[in-house]
């Protein structure tokens, strides 16, 4: 009897996952070994039948699975999730926790409580501290670009040899599930747990200890297809940008789920503006997305990360509805990009026509050469090379201005959440309260047995009722105005936080060119060498000075649309209240 | 040379009030000793002259003047200064230190310190709870109101053989400048101190020990020209009202001084409309009129407390304005009532010719008989006697509704001492930081050396000033509104703290007319007695009902007014704010 397995402990069904309760000791009959995932399918001696972990049972072949036994990953998991439940509101992405940058949000891949353990120690602002306003530190101080990131990009799913599916079912959804906190969070995803293990240390095989040097010395491939012109515009370099701007839609978000309803997760319809043919993506998809640019165009423009994962609760309406909006923002300014908008790998991302069209396009994105500071060499300016010091000068003054308004949105962020709580917490309490006093002093007048004060008494009961009604639309209008205020401030916090390392790697190009002159002399390289240096950094100032004016113009429109959308709001709630107020004061008479 | 006197402390001159200063052992020539109120004027070796207190020296007469050794006064004085020195905003009178109800002022007569005490020990609760709710308690229980009084009303210039400008100088004036705590508060006024003492014990000479029985046995005086009649109105029992209303303006305090300008005080115009000559009176005159009032009608009439006492910055202006604003709303309060603005001692506040008319009208109301619960002799009722159970059934009823009210008024003021606090402190701070962070990012725009963003840079620059102004109404709205339903409701505090004593006269009545049988049978009154006395509680009940009646028409007309004013502005600060925003908003531009 092969198909007959015992029970070794006690296992609860998680509801509506196809699960069978069993109990330490009991026998049942494997109806399906072939499950996968570390699961069976089985049938109980009541003719129940359900998935049960396969480490929960001994196989006919006799033994545990050990390779399932308390993955490594059980553990840290509890952490975050502890830490993060205090406060669910999805406003938290504004919080001191979530303050990380986006190189930090990156490094977070699919790390998700790493990113408090980071903030525990306020990991959030070492981009800006490791450059220095204003002076040019050496070689060996300016920072890698790439270097957080080797400790960065778990790619499980890049695991030798794993198959599609295998990183598709574990990873994302599994955590979250393990993470739910629900009577069934046992210990799945062992795969998770040991590819990632795999994973840390196999990122940019090619130049995982080098930086710009890499470009600036080596003999550039044949120019492909791939050409990034930069013209002269009225406002210096500028990137060519398409006749008609790429944009798409993301909506609809779909509960998905496979093997047994085992594995949920949430498939968002993102419809582009070119085709309107919709096709779906699930987050990780749009993970792997931000992986790929990243890897292309991070040196030379800054990719701002993803919103962030959440570890609880992906299902609650709320969440998916911010998450979504959040992906609509992210997709929006990629859209936006002449270059990234233009890229082979996005359009495959939008565009795709099919499952195998998808891996395929998939696969070679993923084993594209054209990735980190190589991206320099599709660049081609339209103008003349730029003195080193002019360079330098260009470099100075975007560090000073992103810095700045890294801290003037920073700012206004911590402003606005202040904000945010008074109007959803003690200041309608309070308005609540003056009504209260209102109507509680109405119905003691309407006990005087005096004759003819009824016109007062309803009069006071309802401007009682409309401070009640004024507490109330004070509660609900940052989700009207402020929310909008806060979301595009917190995407350009973001964005900024992507720069220091988009200059980081022009600071040391242009260090080494600076340090070409010794280098020469040492024969380290040859005069050519050193010439070639400069007119490629050069090369890269123009591509930073472009990336500057799409940032500029970009901003310009961002800000003035979320001003008007803020002011708007803010007008339609004080002219309400207002009018709310004469109706209340229209009832009041004197005699 | 018996104009020489000898120093036996120091004394540091007072500046601005004519004082000298003088050293223990300086011999000093005295020019006046005439001059009154403890001081004498003195010259000193170096020809300077000016006031020296007696008590400093050794007379002519030789010995001290131990009279004026420390006096008693001079220790209490300290505490509550120190107390209330903290927050000086004329605010104060809403804020628990304050929350004595008119019966604890009135017991504070010019005592304002023990409302301090008093109030730390809760005190001023104490009315209400003198009176279980819903219950009649025996007589024993029932509270005298004239008890607290007894304690209460030191009337320092009744003391035997005072004179006029004896008491004028002290207790009023002379404690301010001992409290004002500048260098020279020393003890003053030490014939207060002594005069206080005696004032404790002679009170109501005649009936200090007895309750409203003195009304309900005596044998009534004959009906002089003091009649209240009580007619039956629409409501009611009803007070007869005057055809034209009494009223008058409280306007143009005036700093005035005597004594080498040692003595200074405030003057206040009062001019009623029926002459429209006006008088002046000080805070001190308002005072006495008070207690005349209270002596005369309290146990008919709730003749709520003056606005406290201030003992520090007397001629702060704010201070002086709210004060004036509070005498006006406590004479318009009387001016309205049908029974005060008609008696005598009224009028004459109002209308007396000069000094030696004013004086003897001062005279003749303080010798008044007709005080106390004999003013229920003078009151007659047009309709049938009344039911003793209608009577206390009657009286349960107003019991009930006047502390309700007192209690929803409390509550209103507590809601808005706190609303007034959130707008005044964080609330503008937030619009301003909001204001500033806008401004912030604004400047930082300014710095991108990007091309023709200034319309951005302006308008986000415009709508950080527009948050500031904002910040700056939200701040100064509370004066403008809240300010007065505040004043209304504190009005109505006091008024209603002086229902418990009012009441309590009349249950107590109740209580000896239920005992009559007892009484007959124990031949302690004959049955004649107790018919009159069921007759007199009966009038007793219709002056209350009369009350209770005008009561009830003043504050329909005091809350519909208020309310209206209230949200009137209310109404405009929101459409102003409104407005603001919209101007800010048009500057935005989306391109």
């Amino acid at each position: 009897m092969a198909n007959k397995a015992k029970v070794l402990y006690d296992f609860t069904a998680e509801p509506g996952n196809n699960e069978l309760t069993v109990r330490e000791g009991e026998t049942i009959t494997i109806t399906n070994q072939g499950v996968g995932g570390g699961w069976i399918e089985a049938q109980n001696s009541r003719g129940e039948v359900g998935l049960v972990p396969e480490d929960y049972i001994e196989l006919p072949g006799g033994g545990v699975n050990v390779g399932y036994v308390a993955p490594p990953i059980a553990a840290p998991v509890a952490a975050p999730t502890a830490a993060h439940v205090p406060d669910l509101s999805f406003f938290d992405a504004f919080a001191p926790p979530a303050n990380n940058t986006a190189r930090n949000q990156a490094s977070n891949g699919n790390d998700p409580w790493s990113v408090w353990n980071q903030d525990a120690t306020g990991g959030s602002s070492n981009n800006w501290a490791a450059q220095p306003e204003g002076t040019v530190t050496g070689k060996s101080a300016a920072p890698d670009p790439w270097g957080s990131n080797t400790q960065g990009h778990p790619q499980a799913y890049q695991g030798p040899g794993a198959e599609d599916d295998e990183w598709d079912d574990e990873w994302d959804d599994v955590k979250s599930n393990s993470e739910s906190g629900e009577g069934g969070a046992i210990q799945r995803g062992g795969a998770t747990g040991s590819s990632m293990k795999i994973s840390l240390n196999n990122r940019f095989p090619g130049f995982s200890k080098s930086g710009p040097e890499l470009f600036l010395l080596c003999k550039l491939p044949p120019k492909g297809k791939e050409k990034l012109t930069i013209y002269m515009g009225e406002v210096g370099p500028v990137w060519s940008y398409p006749e008609a701007q790429l944009d798409c839609v993301v909506a609809d978000p779909k509960k998905g789920s496979k093997m047994y309803g085992l594995k949920s997760y949430i498939e968002y319809q993102v419809i582009p503006n070119t085709t309107n043919r919709p096709v779906n993506h699930r987050y990780k998809h749009f993970d792997w997305l931000y992986e790929r640019l990243l890897d292309k165009f991070g040196s030379a423009i800054p990719i701002p990360s993803l919103p962030d994962k959440q570890v609880t609760g992906r299902f609650e309406e709320e969440f998916i509805k911010m998450r979504m909006e959040r992906l609509q923002g992210w997709m929006t300014r990629m859209c936006r990009h002449p270059v990234v908008s233009n890229s082979d790998v996005f359009q495959l991302f939008l565009t795709f026509k099919d499952e195998k069209d998808w891996k395929t396009g998939k696969r070679k994105a993923e084993k594209d050469e054209g990735v980190g500071v190589m991206i320099f060499s599709s660049i081609e300016p339209e103008g003349p090379d730029l003195d080193p010091i002019e360079v330098e000068q260009k470099c100075e003054q975007f560090s000073r201005f992103t810095k700045a308004m890294d801290d003037g949105v920073k700012d206004l962020l911590n402003v606005g959440q202040e904000h945010w709580k008074r109007c959803t917490g003690p200041l309608p309490k309070e308005y609540q309260r003056i009504g209260k006093a209102f109507q509680n002093l109405s119905s003691v007048f309407t006990s005087s047995g005096y004759q003819g004060e009824a016109t007062l008494t309803d009069a006071m009961n309802e401007a009682g009722k409309t401070y009640e009604e004024i507490a109330q639309m004070v509660a609900e209008q940052p989700r009207k105005d402020l929310h909008f205020l806060m979301e595009t401030n917190n995407e350009y916090k973001g964005l900024l936080g992507c720069f220091p390392d988009t200059i980081g790697v022009h600071k040391a190009a242009i260090e080494k060119v600076k340090e070409g002159d010794r280098l020469v002399a040492a024969s380290k390289i040859t005069a050519q060498d050193k010439a070639t240096m400069a007119k490629r950094v050069s090369t890269m100032s123009y591509a930073l000075q472009a990336e500057m004016n799409h940032f500029h113009s970009n901003r310009i429109y961002d800000y003035n649309r979320v001003m008007q959308l803020y002011l708007e709001e803010q007008v339609k709630f004080y002219e309400t209240i207002a009018e709310k107020l004469r109706q209340a004061h229209s009832q009041f008479t004197t005699m």
